[in-house]
C-alpha cells in the first residue's frame, strides 16, 4: 500500500471516528499532505486534549477494518493538532476546525519523523532569538523587518568585521552604497522588468521616481565606471553589506530566513576573460573557508547550465561552464548539475550548507553576467588601448546576514561558539566578601573578552541556572577558596564544573577556542 | 557711506560700465547681495576674459565721479564670476548673463575676504572627496545620494568602529533597525504631523503604509518596550548609526553637509528623573572628549529653553533647563542662551564646532525629550512595583556621518590624521633590485597599518608626487643605501624627507600618533 493512499484513507478514517464521537459534527473536506493527512469539521467545539480519544476511535475503527483500511499500521500514525481553517481556503466563507496528522509506513519511521520534529522545534531561532535577547519582530513596526537589540547587534558586528577582515586581505574594496535609487537604473538592469513582483512601488521625489533597493548591482557599476579602469586595474573587486528590500507575502515570512529586509553580504568582480576561471576557483575556495569557519563543513553543490532562454553566445556559456566545471575540479568538490537551471544571464554555482542535524539551506551564490556589462556598457582599456567588455561576476558567500544568522542559531541550537558569543563569560562573585576580586578578574578579563559581571543579590545556583538557559560558554565563579588560592572554578558549558584553574590559563584557553576571537 | 549702499551703486556703476564697452547690451536687473552685487544683462556675448576690462572701465566711471560713487574705494571691490540667470527668475522666461562682483569698505577688507574664499575653496571637501576618491555623487543614482568608494568605505569604518569601541566601554547597547516602517509609528510620535515637509511618500505595502524612516526613535522604543523595564535596569542608553532619509529641494543639496539620506549617531536614554542631571553631565564630557579626539577643541555651545508652544509641565521644564545649565557649569562650558529655542517637546544643548579656518558647523546634540514617552506609554516598575514614566533623553555626537566627514576634510584640507587616514603609508621601491626588501617591509607594516605597495614601473619623484596629492600621511622609499643600513627614509606630510630611521622606530612614532590607530 503506498504511503500516499494510506495518509488518504487516515483522513476518512478521521472523519468516521470524530463523526463517531460527535455525531452531530459536519463534514467539510480532507486531504492527504506531506507527512500525513487533515480533516475539516464544522460544529466541532474541541480541544488539544480531545485528539488521543479521537485517535483511539480510529485505530478501534481499523481494527475493526473499515474498507481496505486493516493494511494501516495502527502504531505509524499519530493525530498532532488542531487549527482554523476556511471552509474551501477562503476567508469569506466560515471557520471550520482542522484536525492534522502524521503518517508512516512503520513505527519506527514515525518515531524518527517526530524526534526530528522536536528537535527542529528545540533549534527554532525565533525561539532562541527572543530567549538570548537577539532580535524582536514587532508587528508595529512591520512584519519581516527584524529589529536587532544588543546582544543581536554585537553578533552581527562579530560577523561584519570577520568578514570586513578576510575579504579586505584578499583585496577586496568594501563599497557603502545608499537604500534608494533612481528607477532607471533597475530599468538599465532589467530587474524591474524580470523581479517587478518583489520590488516595492517607486517614492516619487521631484518628479523622479525612486526605488528602495532590490539589489546592489547598479550602485557597484556606478562605482566602477566613476573612472577609466585599466585592464591592469583588473580584476577589480567590490564588497559591501548591502541592505536590500524585497516584496514577500506576509503569510511566508518567517523569523529571519525569510524577512522583506535583509543585509547581503555581496560583492561584484570585473575581470579580463582570461582571469574568470582563477578567480572562481579563488572565491569558491575561499568561500567555503568561511563557510567551514562558522562551523558549516557539509555541502550540497548545484552547477547550473543553460536555461533555453538565455543571453550571450553559446561560445561565452561553454566557456564560463567549463570555468565553473574546472573551479569544482580543482577543489575536487562534488557538485550536481542542474541542467538548465542557470539564470538567463549565465551560469551559477549555488551552495547549501548542511546543517548539524542534516538539513540544507541555500547560502553562498556564484554567478557570471553576462548581461548587466552589456546594459551598463561597462569597459575597460585594454593593452592595445582599446574599450573591452569585463566578465562580471556576482557573488554571496553568507547570502543573507539575517538568514545565515538564523541557521546558525538553528545549528548550535543557540550555544554559538566562543568567538560568536555576544556574552563569553559571566563572572560570579559566591558572597557579598568576594565582590572586590571578581571584579578585579572582571576587569583584567573585560579588556580582550565579552563579559559580565553579575553581582545582583542572588544565590549562585540561581546565576548559574541563568547562565545555562542564555548559553553563556563560561561561568567563573569566586568564593572564598577561590580568592585563597587566586585560581578561579570554570563551569563550561555543555561540561559543567570544569575545576580550578589559573585565570591566565583559563585566557589561553578561550584564545585556543578560535583564530578569530579578537575583540571587535 | 554705508556697505549696502556702496555695493547697490556698484551694481549701477557695474551696468554702465557694461554699456559703455558694449553698447547693444540690453539691461535686466541688478541688486546688492551678502559680500557684493551683481547685475543681469542680455545679448552679452562675453567670457571670464572680459571681466577685468570691465573692471577698468568701473574705476574709470567712480573716478570721474558718477552721482555719489567718488566715495566708493576702487581697489575694494571686484568682479568675480559670470553666470546665467533667468529674466525675473523663472525659468519660462529668456536666459540673461550675469556678472557678479564682492565689494567691501577698505581693499584690507576685500583681500581678507578673497582670501578667505580661496581657503573655502582649497578645502572644498567635494573636490577633496574626488581627488583622495572617497565618495562620489552621481545623478543617474539620484542627488544628495552618495556612493562611499573603497577609501571612503574605510573611514567610515575607522569612525564606525570607534564610536562602536567608546560607546560601549560607556554601557550603551547597539541596535541595528530597518530602514522602513509602519508610518502609524510616526503619526504616533509626532513626526507625521510636524515634519511631513521632510519625509517621503509612503510606500504601500498589503494595504498598510511604510515609510522611509526620517529617524530612528520609534524604533528605540519598540526595543524598550520588547520587555518589562525595573528602575533597576535603568538608565538604558540605546546606541544606532541609523541611516535616516529626508526630503531636501535638489537646489540646496551640497556635497555631503546636506545630503537626503545620512547616517545619525544616533541614541536614547531612558532614564529615572533623578538620574537626569547626572546623565546629561557625562554624556556633554564624553561628546566633546570624542570630538577632541577628532581634532575639534573649540565649540559655540547653545542652551534652548522654552518656546512659546511647548508640551509638559513649567515645572519639568524647569527643572530639566536647570539640569542642563548644571551640566554646562560642572564642564566649565560657556554657553549662549537662546531663549524660547528649544523644540516643543524639551530644551536642549547645541554644539557647533569650529574648524581650523573659524568657521562653525552644527554638530552634536543634546534634547530632553517629554513628548515621546508620552505618545508611546512608555514605562518602568518603579521600588514600590508602580508603572512609573522614564525620561528620555535624544542625542547625536557626530550628528551625521556624511556631513562629519565633509567637516573633517574640510577642517584639515584632506590631510587627515593618520588614524583616520584611509591609506597611512606607501613603501616604494626606488629599482626593481629593491623590490624583495620593499615587500618584506611592506608585509610587516600591513599587519598592523593600513599600506600601499607602490612598486609600478614609474620614477620615485612621480610616486612621491602623486602620494603628496593624495595627502598620504607617510611615503618610505627603499634604495640601495635602505637595503644595507636596514634603515628606511621617510617622507612625512607636510614636511618632506625627515631622514633615515629604523622600521621599529618608525612602528613606535605612528603608534605615538593616536591611541585608536589600531588597524580594525
Amino acid at each position: 500500500m503506498k504511503l500516499d493512499t494510506i495518509r488518504h484513507s487516515l483522513a476518512h478514517i478521521l472523519a468516521a471516528a470524530v463523526k463517531k464521537l460527535y455525531p452531530k459534527v459536519k463534514f467539510g473536506a480532507g486531504s492527504a499532505i506531506e507527512n500525513g493527512f487533515y480533516y475539516d469539521f464544522d460544529d466541532l467545539k474541541i480541544s488539544d486534549k480531545d485528539l488521543p480519544k479521537i485517535e483511539e476511535k480510529m485505530k478501534e475503527l481499523i481494527k475493526k477494518d473499515i474498507k481496505s483500511a486493516k493494511k494501516i499500521k495502527i502504531d505509524a500514525f499519530k493525530l498532532t493538532k488542531l487549527a482554523g481553517a476556511y471552509w474551501k481556503g477562503d476567508e469569506k466563507n466560515p471557520m471550520l476546525t482542522r484536525i492534522y496528522g502524521v503518517a508512516f509506513n512503520t513505527k519506527k519511521e514515525l518515531n524518527q519523523y517526530l524526534k526530528a520534529q522536536e528537535e527542529a522545534e528545540k533549534r527554532d531561532h525565533r525561539k532562541l532569538g527572543q530567549k538570548l535577547e537577539l532580535f524582536s519582530i514587532n508587528e508595529e513596526v512591520g512584519v519581516g523587518l527584524p529589529l536587532w537589540h544588543g546582544k543581536g547587534t554585537i553578533l552581527r558586528h562579530i560577523i561584519e568585521n570577520y568578514l570586513y577582515k578576510e575579504l579586505t586581505s584578499q583585496g577586496y574594496e568594501w563599497l557603502t552604497t545608499p537604500h534608494i535609487g533612481k528607477l532607471s537604473l533597475w530599468k538599465t538592469s532589467g530587474h524591474w522588468d524580470f523581479y517587478k513582483e518583489n520590488i516595492y512601488a517607486p517614492i516619487k521625489i521631484e518628479q523622479e521616481e525612486y526605488l528602495l533597493k532590490p539589489m546592489n548591482c547598479p550602485f557597484h557599476i556606478k562605482v566602477y565606471q566613476s573612472k577609466i579602469r585599466s585592464y591592469k586595474d583588473l580584476p577589480i573587486k567590490f564588497a559591501e553589506l548591502g541592505t536590500v528590500y524585497r516584496y514577500e507575502k506576509s503569510g511566508v515570512l518567517h523569523g529571519l530566513t525569510r524577512v522583506r529586509g535583509f543585509t547581503q553580504d555581496d560583492a561584484h568582480i570585473f575581470c579580463l576573460p582570461d582571469q574568470l576561471t582563477e578567480e572562481l576557483s579563488s572565491i569558491l575556495k575561499y568561500g567555503l573557508k568561511i563557510l567551514k569557519t562558522f562551523g558549516f563543513k557539509d555541502y550540497e553543490i548545484y552547477l547550473s547550465t543553460k536555461p533555453k532562454k538565455y543571453m550571450g553566445t553559446l561560445k561565452m556559456w561553454q566557456k564560463a561552464t567549463n570555468s565553473l566545471k574546472y573551479a569544482c575540479d580543482k577543489l575536487k568538490l562534488k557538485y550536481q548539475l542542474d541542467s538548465e537551471g542557470g539564470v538567463f544571464y549565465g551560469p551559477k554555482i549555488d551552495v547549501k550548507i548542511k546543517d548539524s542535524i542534516g538539513r540544507p539551506w541555500q547560502c553562498s551564490t556564484f554567478q557570471i553576467d553576462f548581461n548587466l556589462p552589456k546594459a551598463f556598457n561597462i569597459s575597460y582599456i585594454d593593452e592595445k588601448g582599446k574599450k573591452k567588455e569585463p566578465i562580471m561576476i556576482h557573488r554571496a558567500l553568507l547570502g543573507s546576514l539575517e538568514r545565515f544568522i538564523g541557521v546558525l542559531l538553528e545549528h548550535y541550537e543557540g550555544a554559538l561558539p566562543v568567538w560568536l558569543s555576544p556574552v563569553q563569560a559571566w563572572v560570579i562573585p559566591v558572597g557579598a566578601r568576594h565582590q572586590k576580586y571578581t571584579k578585579e578578574i572582571f576587569e583584567k578579563l573585560k579588556e580582550d573578552f565579552r563579559i559580565e559581571l553579575k553581582d545582583e543579590n542572588e544565590t549562585v545556583s540561581k546565576k548559574i541556572r541563568e547562565g545555562e538557559i542564555q548559553k553563556i560558554p563560561y561561568l567563573l565563579v569566586v568564593g572564598d577558596k577561590e580568592i585563597k588560592t587566586k585560581l578561579i572554578r570554570v563551569r563550561e558549558r555543555g561540561k559543567g564544573d570544569i575545576g580550578e584553574i589559573k585565570l591566565d590559563k583559563f585566557i589561553d584557553k578561550i584564545w585556543r577556542k578560535s583564530p578569530n576571537l579578537r575583540k571587535n
